[in-house]
């Protein structure tokens, strides 16, 4: 089948991928759009080492079991089932995982994917396949409030407004805080319906936040955001960053923050913002290819500033 | 009066020290015992930019007010009593603050003292004044129980074995915590006398912890501390560094761990623990040195591995 592949070589589609085989428990998926994400474009400039088919943000329609012909997302760590953690309901926290297009298993820049029958969600009907390629970004943004209290009416900073910042702080919004954005794309303010006050660089966004969130994906960005939360506040960490962090932690310890790693999140929130047409998700995206072209959307996700590439594999 | 100054000359005791004038709302206290703390040797290598009287570990007798002639010990955090963070019952983070011997107001290796009479606890009787002493670290050992829920049965891992270390791994103890002490000093286990299980370096800790606390003092333990800990663990940073931290934060959002600083506590349960008898201090007290021999105590307290140091200004 054809697939997209990194290896030695970088990135390249090809036509020569072996297709999943049957297993059992999974379920083969037609893929038919995957979003680009930032982790793709750090796997593909080597991060954790990856080789073979990125892409974990999808569409499509499921081949067999229950699901079959119906139209698909899917959570994209698929956990062993009886370890401890999985036991715990923290599956994705396996040590055993694998994960979709990232830890050792194919992803979705492929004409089909597998993946455990239990990791799949069909779209609603009124979720358009555009909006619901970002189901997996989205779920990760309310994984915020899987980690920390979102309480109404508490100030809330986002750095970053790329596309995970974005979805951050409208999530932040949709929860009642009042939310301050911090970025280089102050003209994206409003582009998901929600409201959230963008400031411009950080150096405006001043101080006492109860919660600010990392998605920057800048390592050296934590420092800064330690001083604008108030004592006693938490920063949560989104972004995952390819290079080290150098930071004091003194103020940490004596402003008693707490610093929150954050990753993956349920789908279920995220595919109920999506159908409750509350959120926009469409205006994110800036260009669409077909899966002919994808290494040209692999290039054009890449450029400074992008917001969403989608590829589109049943054009 | 007689008092411990850090200046650019370094570390001197001197007789010719202003005493504290009368302060509404204050209370001004005759210095019996102070212990020497960590905190106090980085104030005098220059940590903070300090200059003044030092020390904030304390026991004396309160020379007026409804509390003269009574023996206490003082929280040592002077709030403003007026603003955000006070009125919210944050007084120990008020941004107008003194801290005692450390931060806008002189310390307690002088003669007397003075601090608002709110900050100062009468000591319980059957406390003896060198225990005493240990209320106020003791109490930043309960401030982790405030930071974070302390669940009995659950792993803890205490990296660092000296003063610090060991009342915060004995207060988990007697919050029901299975606790793994790691540190240089193995022949400390049992010193408190409370269940605790020391395993010597941090290589032999094992992994997987529900719970670790950094009291190393060390600023390149946190790396190795993110790798003991399981997934969603947490991990509560005790201890300030003058020295900035390099580390990768991947591995923190990967796992969804939170980082948690921790500084003071509150005196009350420190109090109630030291009266109960179920927690033994004295036995930290290495060495006792009266006030004129002061500076000898700063240079025995700064040699490594050194235990609690104790200064006795009555004798």
């Amino acid at each position: 089948m054809r697939a997209l592949t990194i290896d030695a070589r970088g990135v390249r589609l090809r036509d020569d991928v072996p297709a999943p085989t049957a297993v059992v428990g999974e379920v083969r998926v037609r893929v038919t759009h995957v979003g680009l994400c930032s982790t793709d474009l750090a796997l593909a400039r080597g991060y954790m080492d990856f080789r073979g088919v990125p892409g974990h943000e999808f569409v499509g329609v499921a081949l067999e079991c229950a699901l079959a012909g119906r139209r698909v997302v899917g959570e994209i760590n698929a956990a062993c089932g009886h370890c401890a953690a999985c036991v715990a309901g923290g599956d994705r926290h396996c040590a055993e995982r694998t994960v979709l297009g990232i830890l050792g298993r194919p992803g979705a820049l492929a004409e089909v994917l597998s993946l455990p029958e239990r990791n799949l969600r069909e779209v609603p009907a009124n979720v358009s396949d555009a909006s619901a390629v970002f189901t997996e970004p989205l779920a990760a943004a309310f994984a915020i409030g899987e980690s920390v209290a979102l309480v109404p009416g508490e100030r809330a900073l986002v750095l970053g407004d790329g596309k995970l910042g974005l979805l951050c702080a409208h999530v932040l919004a949709r929860a009642g805080l009042a939310v301050t954005l911090a970025g280089r794309h102050p003209e994206r303010n409003g582009l998901t319906g929600l409201r959230v006050d963008h400031v411009g660089p950080l150096e405006r966004a001043g101080r006492g936040y109860d919660l600010a969130v990392d998605a920057s994906g800048d390592p050296d960005a934590l420092p800064a955001l330690l001083a604008r939360v108030r004592p006693r506040g938490t920063i949560v960490l989104k972004t995952t960053s390819e290079r080290p962090t150098t930071l004091d932690l003194a103020p940490l310890v004596v402003d008693e923050i707490r610093l929150v790693g954050s990753r993956c999140g349920r789908f279920e929130p995220a595919l109920e913002a999506l159908a409750s047409g509350s959120l926009a998700v469409e205006p994110l995206i800036v260009a669409r290819y077909p899966f002919a072209r994808v290494e040209e959307a692999f290039d054009h996700a890449a450029r400074p500033g992008t917001l969403k590439v989608v590829v589109e594999l049943d054009s």
